[in-house]
């Protein structure tokens, strides 16, 4: 069964049945989990190298976690936050407030990424408008880049194919060029890109006029989109200084990066750098429950309630057993030192993904921060000529990795046009070990799609 | 502590801090759970006359749904639906529609009913865009009316007040007089205001161009926009007429409705008139995990999966714990009879809510279908007069419901322009004793509330 073509039953299916039957070749069917890995329907063993969706950063089968939901369940299952307090979201936000740190005392929470991006932007709107600012409308975002997939997310992302079909339904916000390390948008290097998406940003926000602008937002360290890239350092300090010069609220998008960069924020590398607000969501949740957040200072917060509130909320929203769960979440990120281990052993990650560089022909750049990493695939490593699309190499290579143990993800944002890469971010739970093993079957899957390449021409 | 105003702790805090505290007045804190009853920090025990947010339907502490998520986290946590497929999605999605029938053979799944609005939608504009219908992008909703609360589904609302502030970062659709019953829009009486709407329906249709309209979605039994309103049913056949002659897709946003009329769908109530698409939600969770639902037909699901397929998804669609949850929530609703109980159990509840109406000078309205019920308020029962809106007369009867036991729930959308009103929609486990011990609570609330209006002169 596993690997087959989807079958089409009469009543009911995968929610792949709804995809295009191109991008789910080879597709198992998973049936357990222990761990970093999961088992398909013919007992076969993967190691989980994108933590499902860059999600289940506790592995598989976590008790604790399993347990605090239970337990919140049969004593309190719900109570809505429109007309009720509840205990566990009073905890949590505490939880949470206190490893974001200083300028990030209130959090706002909600059931995912998409989520927490729309309440995060249409918190600071709310916010200018309360102020007499209302003409701040307008959200600068990167390209390419990925905010979410509601319509007004998918506006913000940075996706050249995307205006085709959703463009007269949704807004599609401003774009700057991404500053691309491995391939920089202007100049030469990746601190001469950074540079100059910086003035870019300047000069759009002067193009649109600042009083239109309500906010510029970025992912700190890049998703999907991007394979994991991480802006130079003077691209933080000079964003900040923009930002504040023309009263533009600073977002970082941090649904991917938050735990996994060995702080709790991507933010927390750059003292010069601080958002205004960031919105997370996987790390918390850790594939356990849905949820999202917005982490906003007490100060914007508290005077905006004085004001209209920011009044919108879904059913969800702070639920007794999300928030319970996610509590156990980060308690067991902090109790066993999982999110500050993951400096050290992203470390380690990096080092052997760039022994496979050196050895790979079709390896061409190695990247990422802490456990959120990836390598970018290119058909000649001199010039960084991209694979051509009939190829879709990162997804032959997912399909290699099925076989090899391995469960890859691949999509081809913006038609490849950026290049094409696997990210690679494991269970934070992943050892040293196992570390090892994961980059072995690396190595054999990409040795056998080279081998493929070779004797179809192709290299 | 309970019913005091918000503390502000330094870090952190409950999610209603956010909100504008005139509308947080005397909110408890709530700390236990058990069956339709929750208990606040001083031990008060409260009536969940709203089911949290009319999703709790199995009422606090199912242990059955409970152990369901706890067993299958430990069996296998997660799986992202874009690389795997797994076993609780398709148990989950053969159940769903196995109890939706005919017509809606596909289930997409996503994490709540905003999710699920945009979701149906999409797949609608992608499947009119990959049959050359790329003109088709507009969607015709109700005013009043309640789709959701992202950007996008803030543009479907029904909502006058909405476009001040939000206007210029969504995209408003367009608009016709919802069907209310007793305040008609068209005429004198339900069904003069049904066909009034109609053919308002129709107007807007030719207004637009039919080739530029992708939907009309409508709610078959209003939830807190319009207080349970139930078109007179010659609007379902007409409308279901006019958007077959025009080739309007017709979307029933049952968000709100499924499992609560006596049947799973309040499209089953209406054999002539068979939307193309459904949205439901909060019944599938019912408070235990965030999860939405777009039912469609597998004709035109697998008809797309063959041209471009609908490739969006969120991290969270389908996962593995919710797919479980909802599948126990769901074996618990049938297994126990509850979704067809609902209807003679509302019987029951509107009964003795028409006594009400019957013996208190501000119950204008009884309406609804099943365990979904609203009562409307009124200065004057003869002329239908509202109250003024400093009065804010729902969330005054919140607030005197608080001390006597009762969790309701207030909101004046559109500004209280269409009325103001009480839903009660209790979770469906309710026995008949427990309705008349809501009623008992009901009706002391209401004869503290207009001993107060005596008091002070307004009535």
């Amino acid at each position: 069964m596993s690997g087959q073509a989807n079958v089409r039953p009469a009543m009911g299916g995968s929610q792949d049945l709804f995809y295009s039957a191109a991008t789910t070749k080879g597709m198992p069917t998973m049936v357990r989990g222990e761990n970093i890995y999961v088992y398909d329907d013919t007992d076969r063993q993967y190691i989980d190298v994108v933590s499902g969706a860059m999600t289940a950063s506790l592995g598989q089968g976590n008790r604790r976690v399993l347990q605090a939901m239970y337990d919140q369940g049969v004593k309190h299952t719900f109570s809505y936050v429109r007309t009720t307090r509840h205990l566990p979201n009073l905890a949590l936000t505490e939880k949470i407030a206190s490893l974001a740190g200083p300028g990030f005392e209130r959090v706002h929470l909600s059931s995912g990424g998409s989520e927490a991006v729309e309440q995060g932007i249409k918190f600071l709107r709310q916010y200018a408008y309360a102020k007499g600012l209302k003409q701040k409308t307008k959200v600068i975002t990167l390209m390419p880049s990925y905010h979410g997939g509601t319509l007004a997310t998918i506006g913000w992302t940075g996706d050249e194919d995307a205006a085709a079909v959703w463009g007269p339904m949704a807004i599609f916000g401003d774009k700057i060029p991404a500053p691309l390390t491995y391939r920089p948008p202007f100049g030469n290097t990746a601190e001469e890109g950074a540079r100059g998406t910086a003035a870019a940003l300047e000069a759009k926000i002067l193009e649109l006029g600042p009083e239109n602008v309500l906010a510029f937002m970025m992912e700190p360290v890049g998703g999907q989109s991007t394979g994991a890239n991480v802006p130079h350092r003077s691209f933080f300090t000079e964003v900040r200084n923009i930002c504040s010069k023309y009263g533009v609220y600073l977002v970082f998008d941090e649904i991917v990066s938050a735990c996994r960069t060995g702080s709790f924020l991507a933010a927390h590398h750059y003292p010069d750098c601080k958002p205004d607000i960031v919105i997370t969501a996987k790390g918390l949740g850790a594939a356990y429950t849905p949820i999202g957040a917005v982490l906003a200072p007490a100060s914007m917060v508290d005077e905006l309630a004085s004001l209209t509130g920011f009044n919108l909320s879904h059913t969800y929203n702070a639920n007794p057993i999300t928030c319970a769960g996610a509590f156990a979440v980060l308690s067991e990120m902090t109790d066993r030192n999982l999110i500050s281990n993951a400096g050290p052993l992203g470390d380690l990650l990096r080092t052997r993904l760039n022994e496979i560089k050196e050895l790979s022909p079709i390896v061409g750049d190695v990247r990422g921060h802490g456990l959120m990493m990836a390598i970018e695939y290119v058909r000649n490593k001199e010039t960084k000529e991209v694979f051509s699309g009939d190829l879709f190499a990162s997804d032959r290579i997912r399909q290699i990795g099925v076989d090899n143990g391995l469960l890859l993800y691949s999509r081809r944002q913006n038609g490849g046009r950026y290049g094409e890469w696997s990210v690679v971010c494991p269970p934070l739970i992943i050892t040293a070990d196992q570390i090892e093993e994961l980059v072995n079957r690396l190595k054999k899957t990409l040795s056998t799609y080279v081998d493929e390449l070779t004797r179809s021409g192709v290299l």
